[in-house]
């Protein structure tokens, strides 16, 4: 009876596979320094100096997001210097993967929640068109309306 | 000197807006317990009893997570009943906007973090075709390869 009722652990839910996975997202993300981190690397920071003069993260922060998301799989380190050795952090394919997830948090953020300051708007870089991130389907080749989504688990 | 570093709040970096509109979306569903009310809501599941009979969550925990969702203006409160007044709970507009952002999610968790369970599928209701989240080039009209998105903040 000591245990907040806050604390519990969700489990009894049906279908947690779904779950497993949306949280699998929230738990590299949902830290905001290994949002920047990442964010960072994607806008084309690749070495720690980089990085920490452009988010103004402390050394010893930055060491331990970095190493995070090494061990996550979401960066490689890749020598670019012997001697002395220098790395680099590049996204894994697991990594780049993520990019339709951080496209539409800032989108729903950008159209939701836009408290006055200026949208950022991204650009398809070899059109110069504004891209969007939507859910579509291959077939009817429309945004699908979030009423229109079904589920099925897979056996 | 006795703060701790990891509780400093990452302000000092650049383009704060596109960070604003990213931690909007995780400030809600970043919350398992909100995150399973938000999902079984677009499952169809709109009354207290049938949440809390299908989620095995507490009373007083469905009753925070659904007031905060309310406030938040993610769901609204439908009446259904006169007398004993009772109530329904659908999503707003922004609510039905997290739509991609939980599909992307789900998707990712999905593709690179299977430990072994079965994938949730998204089917198209209308046509049955399996569904994916994109970002896409409405000039192209192809998905966006991430290291091909240009950030430009509006002016």
């Amino acid at each position: 009876m000591g245990t907040s009722k806050d604390d519990q652990s969700p489990v009894s839910c049906s279908s947690n596979a779904e779950l497993d996975s949306i949280t699998a997202a929230l738990d590299i993300i949902g830290d905001r320094w290994s949002l920047l981190v990442l964010r960072g690397v994607f806008r084309g920071l690749h070495r720690f100096s980089e990085l920490r003069d452009d988010l103004g993260i402390a050394t010893n922060l930055l060491t331990t997001r970095l190493k995070a998301l090494v061990d996550n799989d979401i960066l490689e380190k890749v020598q670019y210097n012997e001697r002395p050795a220098r790395f680099e952090y590049h996204l894994t394919e697991s990594g780049l993967g993520l990019s339709p997830v951080l496209v539409s948090l800032m989108q729903w953020g950008d159209r939701y929640r836009n408290h006055g300051h200026e949208p950022v708007v991204l650009l398809h870089s070899t059109c110069g068109q504004i891209i969007h991130n939507i859910t579509q389907c291959p077939q009817c080749l429309i945004e699908v309306d979030p009423t229109e989504i079904k589920r099925r688990v897979h056996s």
